[in-house]
């Protein structure tokens, strides 16, 4: 391959629109580059709110949002639908089906997604949210559970069906049991006949000492109370060995259940295997302080893909949201300090180091947690900032006003806008027992009447 | 089968929470009446306006709405998710699986489907718009559309996959049709840097000579022209003899096209066959002016899946919404007076009359066209008008509000707020030609920039 000459502009590619990625080209306005930035979706989707999605509190479309509408008016930008499969670190090529294309600058951030610590069997169990579409399956899976109990005559089984387990006790596990339990005890619990939907059983599994570990001791120990007052049953220290249709097995212990879903361990994407280069026990790269390969200074790594020391205190970098942005920032200042000759000694790149501005989780309503350089806050408080702060980065105006508008109605309401079971199901048609096949659909709880058999 | 001494309601099943199955159940509230309503989702679908949910406007969540929740608060109601597949007239039970349940009054209210008039082998390449999913698919199809004609090197297959056909002049077609010329021409135009997406063609095909037949002629002429000056090509009298993955034809001339949509067609579930009763051509049930299948007064078929003669004008009453909403009224009066003993005989049961309060399509954005009782209404104030009898229609407050709110800002803003591709789909890669694999990605338009090869 041979650049031709009168195609002066270099060439970056970016993988993954996410909040790494959004932002390096975001911040690469104005320059005479040619971005091309790739995605297998057409929307950035907002992470830290899918768990909404997954528990039909909005609708897909309220965090996802168009990459083409992002950068419809940033001229050096063309957004392709598409898969990248392979990486050549030593022909600077990037390639997907047939096609490939050549660049001078490469930018990975293609985030993470969960890990089943080596049990990929357990996943179609297991489902884990990190996309709108398992999010969308989840939700389907939930809704199910409960029409399915509202049919089911064997008590054992309706036990299961209303049991749900959440693996994993970082933010996304912490929220969905929160949500859940807040379904069950409160936004449904009116619309059933057969069965009493406050007495579904969620579980929170976690392997380690204590729920959300990369916060303070302290506010783990809240969230921890606070679930555990809104009935959530929540397990440290449990490790799942198995999963299978009937539940989820800690040890000997099984704890049966028609509803497992999975928020724990992190894994980065096969592909990332293709450019042979070093990595973590998660299939993370390992990145220099300037977020680039080592040896591949043209080569950066942004987002949760990366396994990245931060420059001034030699811890890692979380794998959150702020950091992906900051990151994302980080790249387009180097970039562009190289591009317009300011600074052309690639050895002379400064090194990231993450500006912590607060962590917070929410598990319910009024309550959450967060700490902002060492406040803790707890409470409604701790709610109502977890709230506005997550409104305040959905990407568009639209979005802003109304997932606001929309939270502050179903609050008061007690309303969740998407309670909508989409996509193909088959609705688990209970075997009839003896001769009573109309009881299926007849049976009452607390009235004495009896079934025309 | 046999009823017990301790069962004194009498039940009633409702097949289908449409507008006629929700206004019937909604009729009888209070009633000693033990009420089963089946649907095949969890959600009654606000039809007038899958078409918005098919073309980005709104999202599923804004138009469909938890059945359990509509009757959360009426409790001779029990909800059931399920499928109804058999009706035996003579026993008088419904079952769907291994379940069977014996009624005393039955309500069919299961609507229509599109009907391919016998080509169901071109359902897969022309999809029709009935349901959320058909809408959800409808759309992945539109906006991969774009997105592979953005990546397309050779000039006829990009031509054919921006040309949309739309098979059906009434109401849906006329409104499918509109909203995808907005889309192209206006909301996503700055979007793509390889396409022209205001190239983009789209057709409407009408079988018969105006479209709207159901209305006015003078109305039917000014959606023709309110659509021709928008730029959508019109052709009346002209019938699709055939469909294929590279388009449709019409007699010897075929239309190349990769999107194909349709709305044409009336056919009632095959599920209606096992009752055994005469249907009309379209496999609709021929019922009395009371609304029930002759012979067999507890039967009511109420809405589309009717064949229903006007008790006063003796005209057919037309498949709209605002009829099955006055069908399920007025056959919950019957019920209601029979019931408490007013009115046993059911000989002196009135006629069903359809109150016409008037029709209206929308064509686009300030252009509509109504005929109110013999009023004729266009432009901009039939938008309007068209505008809130939708939005008040909508079954929740919120809903309204939420909708009512996002129209007038995407009106604003040339905003779509949903354009989103969910669920599993495989972008057509372009075969490269030549040794020019590079160009597939990136080919642009209007620059004198050359792909480096």
């Amino acid at each position: 391959m041979c650049r031709m000459a009168d195609s002066p502009r270099k060439r970056l590619i970016v993988i993954g629109a996410g909040f790494a990625g959004l932002n390096l080209v975001k911040g690469l306005r104005g320059l005479p580059l040619d971005i091309i930035l790739v995605d297998k979706h057409n929307y950035h989707c907002f992470q830290p709110l899918l768990y909404q999605v997954a528990t039909a509190g909005l609708s897909p479309a309220d965090i996802a949002y168009p990459i083409r509408r992002v950068f419809r008016d940033q001229k050096n930008v063309r957004v392709v639908l598409g898969e990248v499969e392979r990486i050549d670190l030593a022909n600077k090529t990037v390639s997907g089906g047939e096609a490939s294309v050549s660049y001078d600058y490469l930018a990975i951030c293609v985030g993470v997604t969960h890990s089943y610590f080596g049990n990929e069997k357990w996943q179609p169990m297991a489902p884990g949210l990190k996309s709108i579409d398992d999010a969308t399956e989840i939700r389907r899976k939930v809704l199910l559970a409960f029409e399915a109990a509202e049919l089911e005559q064997d008590e054992a089984s309706r036990r299961a069906k209303l049991t749900f387990v959440v693996v994993g006790g970082g933010p996304t596990g912490v929220e969905m049991a929160g949500a859940l339990r807040e379904i069950a005890a409160v936004d449904i619990q009116r619309d059933f006949r057969n069965i009493d939907t406050t007495t579904s059983r969620i579980m929170l599994l976690q392997g380690g000492d204590r729920l959300l570990p990369s916060m303070d001791p302290k506010l783990s120990a809240r969230a921890l109370k606070d679930l555990q007052d809104m009935g959530v049953e929540v397990r440290l220290n449990c490790r799942v060995t198995g999963v299978d249709e009937t539940g989820v097995w800690v040890g000997d212990e099984q704890l049966p259940a028609d509803n497992i879903i999975w928020a724990a361990g992190v894994q980065a994407p096969a592909m990332l295997r293709t450019l042979g280069v070093p990595t973590d026990r998660s299939g993370r790269i390992v990145v220099g302080p300037d977020l680039s390969i080592p040896g591949h200074p043209e080569v950066f790594v942004l987002g949760d893909a990366g396994a990245i020391t931060d420059a001034k205190t030699n811890q890692p970098v979380p794998g959150l949201a702020p950091a992906a942005m900051q990151m994302g920032k980080f790249a387009a200042k180097v970039l562009r300090a190289e591009l317009s000759g300011q600074s052309a000694d690639v050895k002379a790149r400064p090194g990231f180091s993450y500006h912590d501005k607060g962590t917070m989780a929410t598990i319910g309503k009024r309550r959450a947690v967060a700490d902002i350089k060492g406040w803790h806050i707890t409470g409604l408080v701790a709610w109502l900032m977890w709230s506005v702060v997550h409104v305040m980065f959905l990407i568009s105006f639209r979005t802003k006003l109304f997932v606001m508008a929309g939270w502050v109605y179903d609050y008061i309401m007690n309303n969740r806008e998407a309670r909508l079971i989409t996509g193909k199901f088959r609705l688990h048609v209970v075997k009839p027992r003896g001769g009573a096949t109309e009881t299926t659909l007849l049976q009452t709880r607390g009235t004495s009447e009896q079934a025309a058999v």
